[in-house]
């Protein structure tokens, strides 16, 4: 998509690839002291908390730390502290919270119950000087500058970002590729921004309802597409992963419906390659964010991605599409790009 | 509702009270030496795998585990096995798998792993004879008889009681109150589906897409409803905690959708109780399952829980309005109850 952008949303969407940069260049070294200091602190487990779109980067977490650090990761219940005045133990729990305001009340007193337990905390947040970043050991700072659209973009995919580079520092010692892998991911970033033509979603803005699908590392990015479209848009999204929507969802899909799959260069491409036929049988449209010759084929939208990142990262890429037809289809439906309605920016729930 | 059952469907929901009371008479010896084999185990943190209406029974876990044990509870993500090929370590952890068929191999694949690690396993299954109850140290049997309607009812309901009953093997000694209040749940079952009339889903058989709303204890409530409806009836259908729904998905609620607010007996009703005036404002119509006079005066489509049990037990009787009210929509709509469009009872996801 091209132009000079008149929303700060579209402006925000374009920063992605230099914010990330300037993020990968600020956390790199301090990846090492991350290690030393988690290798003395004997982790079993790992606790994520987070709401709204940050929650999104948890699911993320979620899949990337598991899979990195061979740990179980589970996202917190706030409620159990905020609702039934019970604090769990958290023995042998790393627990990380995400919140680019550092303002979320029930995200902070997770991280709050840890510190005084005497675990290990760690925030990933846009803001220094907030509450969650007072209550973090180690904080991972986004710097992405002051986020004016009301719909997260930029500090999505910092967090996401943010949330990689803490992989690093648990499991295996980094290798020289995987340092490499998230230095090639600006350029990466910029290339499917750029790849996206305007138009593309054409195809979407009559719909009154989406689902979309994503699995394992890119459950996140069908969550935070299908939540972008949404906020932005007022029309009613939904995601699952393609075992989730087998086991009931798809009675759902009819005819003429569209489900849009986000099938990016990892493991979890098989499950899509293998859902396709279902929704094709059931009469559903197909749009495919994904750089598989054959999906983008049968697909009736495709978004086709450029060259791709490390399957632990593209995450961060397949992402943007799905944001620009967010915008896109707010800009279609004549709406506000910057304050949807409805919403606020800080949404301060126990 | 009335009358002699012509589906298996509405045989199953009908049979639910007396399922429980077998159940809840099976499993009451075994809670004292479940306790001590759970003592020597040295359990630090609890995982939950599970898919479909099985993964809402472990919702419920998350919570009333969480609250009982006083320890952190994370669902499993069998992917990172079955799509990453890693197994992550479970040091410390209680696994707990929960599926009907005890065919799930995704279900049954962690808790192999947790097996092959030395960690306790315990399944929550209607069949004996399947690989989740020999993948499991101990076997907490449904005996529901055979579930003949494709969408899960007596399964659910006998899960959630046989977690319930896990719950008292962990934390404090199960109090005689605790088991009273146990016992006490077939009588409340058996009037919550009496007290809830035919004719009362009515207001929604037209509605296109329905928002389900509850937290905490009642977050798995909300999600069966949502799957339940959907389903039996192919509407679409959500559920939302109050505050994820406010984080953002609140967007799409507009003037005349229909929202139905789970909000029994229990400390997340406060939740409600301040969503309600915020869809008000939308021009949402409210439906509210609920025995608090205030939010059954506001809704636009009341459903009156009679006498409630004890509020860590509530997700018992408050999903049986919810499934009365699929059951109703999909024969208002001529749809088949025993078999939906799209369904299969075993989906086997790897």
């Amino acid at each position: 998509m091209s132009g000079v952008p008149d929303s700060h949303l579209e402006a925000e969407i374009a920063e992605q690839p230099e914010v990330v940069g300037h993020l990968v260049d600020a956390l790199q070294p301090r990846v090492g002291r991350l290690r030393s200091w988690l290798a003395g602190r004997r982790v079993t487990h790992i606790v994520l908390a987070a709401r709204g779109s940050s929650d999104n980067v948890a699911r993320y977490g979620q899949y990337l730390l598991a899979i990195r650090a061979r740990l179980t990761v589970g996202l917190a219940t706030p409620s159990v502290q905020t609702r039934y005045g019970v604090t769990p133990r958290m023995d042998g729990a790393l627990v990380v919270g995400v919140s680019q305001s550092g303002r979320s009340p029930d995200v902070v007193g997770v991280l709050e119950a840890a510190r005084s337990q005497g675990r290990p905390t760690v925030a990933i947040t846009n803001a220094l000087d907030s509450p969650l970043a007072a209550a973090a050991d180690e904080v991972l700072h986004l710097d992405a500058g002051e986020e004016r659209s009301v719909a997260a973009t930029k500090t999505y995919t910092a967090s996401l970002v943010a949330m990689a580079m803490l992989g690093l520092a648990l499991g295996d010692e980094p290798t020289g590729t995987e340092r490499d892998e998230l230095a090639a991911l600006p350029a990466l970033m910029e290339r499917t921004l750029n790849a996206t033509r305007a138009g593309s979603a054409e195809a979407l803005v009559g719909a009154a309802t989406l689902v979309v699908t994503g699995r394992g590392l890119n459950l996140a990015t069908a969550h935070e597409g299908a939540l972008k479209i949404r906020e932005l848009t007022g029309m009613r999204t939904e995601a699952f992963s393609p075992p989730d929507l087998l086991h009931g969802p798809v009675a759902a899909v009819a005819a003429g419906d569209p489900v849009l799959l986000v099938a990016p260069a990892e493991p979890s491409i098989e499950d899509q390659r293998q859902l396709a036929p279902t929704l094709r049988e059931r009469g559903a449209r197909l749009a495919v964010i994904s750089g598989d010759r054959d999906l983008l084929d049968t697909a009736d939208i495709a978004f086709a991605l450029p060259e791709q990142p490390a399957p632990w990262l593209t995450p961060v890429t397949a992402v943007l599409p799905a944001q620009l037809v967010a915008a896109e289809m707010a800009r279609a439906r004549g709406l506000d790009l910057d304050r949807p309605v409805g919403l606020r920016k800080v949404t301060e729930t126990r």
